[in-house]
């Protein structure tokens, strides 16, 4: 059986999981641990347990217990003094209070979501991301949310020093592909790029590396970015020409849909001349969901609702990228 | 194998089916759904869910999970916007939000704790403990921190009207063995006997009825209460003559943990006079703990520190109540 690492976090990441989730192929999910914003980040701050989100999300993904199971822990509380907190992410909190260990948290919470696959926070380090920009800047859900000029970008880092998890060294070295994307590029992936031998061993590795390019920029932080652009800045980390495929949607959105988001973000341009010099193969396809979505009630964080369909870029993935199974 | 309804609510209920759950026997446990105090009262208030307190103590004690997985649903919160609230009540209550429905709730909860046995809610309405005495009082909480003489003891009651889950009714109709306490009498155990059919159902059942008369009396509800007194009061609702055995402690506990708690109750009387004209075959024993018990961080109730030991409680219940197995 193919061995598929994921890397990434967010939303992005649990669509491209729920996707590749129907292939017979060996999954392992390496998640950003930089998140702080949400239910994420009151339960960091105030309980010092390491942020749950982006590992329920994927625990979710490639859980086979019954739909319930998997609402329960996507469940989000809507009253009372719970409001906004996510029930997934209090029982992973819960979890480490009690066992005093996160991963051993992620393990009884596999056991209990009947995951197939392996969830691995890209470190077990408590860390948060920061920028510079004469001012330092820190937090993801801050960063998040603040305008990334260039030279910001290329402060990012996280504090403290973040070092892999060998777990996800391991996967990343044995894997046959790595997938990296979608995903808020500054905030959901690049804070795993960071992290001290994952790099590295992206460098090591054998798989073939495919980067799936987001569907829109999003303002304040990718304002005008092309395909390409996007696989500079991976390519930033991995290394120059470490990128073998990227995958990308060449399909516009509804117009409709567009305008209302125009504030944040554009599609991605993926003209022809986006892959001058480009030194991985493009594969632009239809990528959109055409799910309706909405921004959940209680949710304390805005969500784009124009997302990949999980079946059509999981199809590319391994149909084109891998040449079947 | 024998089948065993034990009928209660709280810490007692706990303790009996730790207990009785090393035997080789059929166990269903019938929880009070009266409770709304501490993280149990406020998760009632915010959610409108029925109250998870009671029933997630008797799935822990019937729990054949890991050890990590019990200690979970036992965790509660010391620090931030969730302190004071115990994860599995939070579990029980998000379920019951997800599917609609507590007793599906009870049901997922059983399957991911690994329940051996069944535990059943004593109705599926949502009612609270009223009692009158000139003014209605209102709720379980409440009517545990006030004092409840003879008048207002008799108007003991539920609002709404509580009709008998039909699981319960027929646990009870089936039984070779009928457990009632220990636990506050009028808090915990009597809210079982308040429901619409319970009474009915065991009267018409053939199995031994057991009481497990409490160690210690509380001041404002039972003071001064011998043995005789508590099971006068059970038959109050069961039928004169329906208990077959009392079980009691007849050891005295150390004077320092009863000078302790002098304000909150003294040794139940058990003198060679208390069982003059009962009905019922009194058996005495040493059933006190010897581990020490402290009032954990964050709890907002306080507990008694005098309780049951599980292993004799069972051992007199199988041994001598059932004759062996």
């Amino acid at each position: 059986m193919k061995s598929i690492v994921t890397i990434g976090g967010g939303t992005g990441q649990y669509t491209l999981l729920s996707g590749l989730k129907k292939y017979p192929v060996d999954l392992t999910a390496i998640v950003s641990m930089a998140d702080d914003g949400g239910s994420t980040g009151i339960l960091r701050d105030e309980l010092g347990v390491l942020p749950p989100g982006d590992v329920r999300q994927c625990l979710v993904a490639l859980s086979e217990a019954e739909t319930l199971m998997r609402e329960l822990f996507n469940y989000r509380f809507d009253e009372g003094g719970l409001k906004g907190h996510n029930f997934g992410n209090i029982f992973l909190s819960a979890l480490e209070k009690t066992s005093g260990n996160f991963e051993e948290a992620v393990r009884v919470a596999s056991s209990v979501l009947a995951v197939r696959g392996q969830v691995v926070p890209v470190t077990t380090g408590n860390v948060v991301l920061r920028c510079d920009g004469g001012d330092v800047f820190e937090g993801q859900n801050a960063i998040d949310r603040m305008s990334l000029d260039e030279g910001r970008r290329r402060t990012l880092r996280l504090a403290p020093d973040a070092f892999a998890n060998p777990k996800a060294v391991s996967a990343i070295e044995r894997a046959d592909c790595l997938v990296i994307g979608p995903g808020n590029l500054f905030c959901s992936i690049i804070p795993n790029l960071l992290v001290r031998g994952v790099p590295e061993a992206i460098g090591r590795s054998q798989a073939r590396l495919i980067y799936n390019c987001n569907l829109m920029t999003k303002a304040g932080h990718t304002d005008g970015f092309g395909v390409g652009d996007f696989v500079d800045e991976i390519e930033r980390y991995v290394g120059k020409g470490r990128v073998d495929y990227v995958v990308y949607n060449d399909t516009p959105p509804e117009s409709e849909l567009t305008e209302r988001y125009v504030q944040e973000g554009q599609p991605v341009a993926a003209g022809p001349d986006e892959f001058d010099g480009i030194g991985c193969v493009p594969i632009g396809t239809d990528l959109l969901s055409r799910r309706l979505y909405a921004n959940k009630a209680g949710d304390p964080l805005r969500r784009t609702l124009i997302r990949h369909d999980a079946d059509a870029l999981a199809a590319v993935i391994v149909g084109r990228c891998l040449g079947g199974l």
